[in-house]
């Protein structure tokens, strides 16, 4: 059986804790936790750490009935991290229970926020982005991707949704209230619920917990134009950030040094990771006799997070650090081969992906 | 020859000159109407009172060079108001130059500012806006009628154009930051320079003065945005308003008393009419010994602007006025006839333009 609770305590508890707080995401509990048919490591291992209404979901699920499950793609950047990573996972998991899966690939977003040009975006997600999406666990058959520029209905929906919030709840949720954040995040709004302007179903967004401004904005929008649209709100649910390889919350593009990429070449990945803060004692002769600290272990939270699939073998690894067999060096050795061989991997799929890309059918 | 200076002085001219200054509308002058191949009679009245780059169009004329005419139909009404009727007179003055002529059915703005759904708009416009339109006299084989919720290229440069214009700069334009009114403008100005996407040329834009902050801010962002677009900045003409009947600025729906719709019924315009404020005197043995003051008059400015086509004719009435010829009782049955025929008349063309409807070809 696997493991119901978090057994190495939470990676930065307290942030999240904060987080839950400020923004109204609910805990997710072992009882939702033992509602979900066959839940991802990511789940099993309370890396989903909250959720927005995710009992509809399960109700849904129970009941068998139509929902959905949606993403983002922000092809300003040549590259993913591994916070998209999760998100594909938890797509991947609710697309096996039978959610039509969208993937909205956000070019308008990207040139409203980032001044990206459309055909640069468009380029970005057919080389890279969409193949990625793929490689990393979506079923190609089974997603229905598509541009944001070329998604009349979720455009309409922005401007009908636009008097529906007011500058002071804008400048609430987002603290600024530039333009191209309050077009973005109502065209965001737009996108998560245009897929019920036929038939409303409930809809899964897994999210970093940066992004619930949105849903719960989403969600507002979603009662206030009831009358008009009758949409059910979106449900949400929330993960923990891979933390930056110095131990700072959260893995950034801005301190490249303590992040890894995907893809990443194999020396930055053997420098990082080698780099890596850990929950290693000071010297050899503590950590055999103390054991070492995983809670505080940037390495451990990769496997945790990424790279290790099963939890016997999780379960393993944790308990062999803390009675101090496992030291750092070794650790961060065999941690370096499972991210090669991950990276290998996602290049095989990948290049493999990209072959099917021209087949895809997009929403137009 | 017709008149070139307005021998009547201009109908609440302080307000003119104060929103001159204030919008930075340029005056509409002698040298230019010049310079306009047959100019008409909103022109020649100086009714047309101000513009914005006006030269850049006569230049256009000139040289042939091609150059387009645009504008809006707002579509959450079920009749047109005299400002309409002047915006399209000037548009065919320029469709008849060789404009590339567009007319935008706004049902996204009528969406985010008015909560109008896009089947009522879309209905509303097919029914009655487009007739009127064509019935008011543009050519419906040369004019580009669309819906805003159609365009996808003025909905993508709405987002391209969101990150150009600061939060103070909109607080400063139209001073409120409604998240429908930011929307609406920046889908504004996605709609005044989209026939420019393919191929940049100069545009023009009959407008009322209170239309002006939009094209001000349309006329910053093509400048802003040059590098990616290299959009000319639209021109404009701005046009007095008709004013109500009890003798403010404006006609407005919110005092219909004052103020005669297109189509409106004969009761209604003859009541209306005959208690409009003139520049009549108190006795009508003074106003047989002063004359009247046609310059401080609603229904000589209803001749000037909008009922009477020859400048021979409106002359005559203004001597006969001033001279104390013509007292306002009579003026009056004559400006209800005049006004009469014009309804009739447009109400045949309505039926007619009606029938092509179905023929016309819409962007998209």
């Amino acid at each position: 059986m696997g493991i119901l609770i978090d057994p190495w305590g939470s990676f930065l508890i307290k942030d999240y804790e904060r987080l839950i707080g400020e923004y109204r995401i609910e805990p997710f509990t072992k009882e939702l936790l033992e509602k979900l048919p066959n839940p991802n490591k990511l789940m099993r291992r309370f890396v989903v750490f909250g959720h927005t209404d995710l009992q509809r979901i399960i109700k849904a699920i129970e009941n068998k009935e139509k929902f959905y499950a949606l993403s983002g793609i922000m092809p300003s950047y040549d590259k993913i991290h591994f916070g998209n990573k999760m998100v594909i996972e938890n797509l991947c998991y609710f697309q096996n229970l039978g959610a039509k899966t969208f993937v909205c690939v956000a070019d308008l977003e990207a040139l409203a926020t980032r001044k990206v040009k459309l055909e640069e975006s468009r380029e970005r997600a057919l080389n890279f982005h969409i193949p990625a999406y793929i490689a990393l666990g979506l079923d190609p058959k089974k997603t229905i991707f598509y541009f944001q520029s070329e998604n009349e209905k979720a455009k309409n929906l922005c401007f009908a949704f636009s008097s529906k919030i007011t500058t002071s709840e804008f400048k609430a949720i987002y603290g600024s209230l530039e333009a191209s954040r309050i077009i973005s995040s109502l065209l965001q709004a737009g996108d998560i619920l245009f897929p019920q302007l036929e038939n409303p179903m409930p809809g899964i967004i897994p999210v970093g917990p940066d992004q619930s401004p949105h849903i719960l904005l989403t969600r507002d929008v979603a009662h206030r134009t009831k009358s008009m649209f009758g949409f059910i709100p979106p449900s949400a649910i929330y993960h923990k950030f891979t933390p930056a390889l110095n131990g700072e919350l959260k893995m950034s593009k801005s301190k490249p040094q303590y992040c890894i990429s995907i893809p990443e070449e194999e020396d930055s990945i053997r420098k990082k990771i080698m780099d890596a803060f850990t929950g290693g004692r000071f010297t050899l002769r503590e950590q055999r006799e103390l054991g070492g600290e995983p809670e505080k272990c940037t390495v451990f939270e990769l496997y945790k997070q990424h790279l290790v699939e099963y939890d016997e073998e999780l379960n393993e690894i944790y308990r062999k650090c803390k009675n101090g067999e496992l030291i750092c060096g070794e650790c961060k050795l065999m941690c370096i081969e499972k991210m090669l061989k991950f990276m290998k991997n996602f290049e095989k799929k990948l290049e493999k992906a990209r072959k099917i890309v021209d087949r895809l059918k997009f929403l137009k």
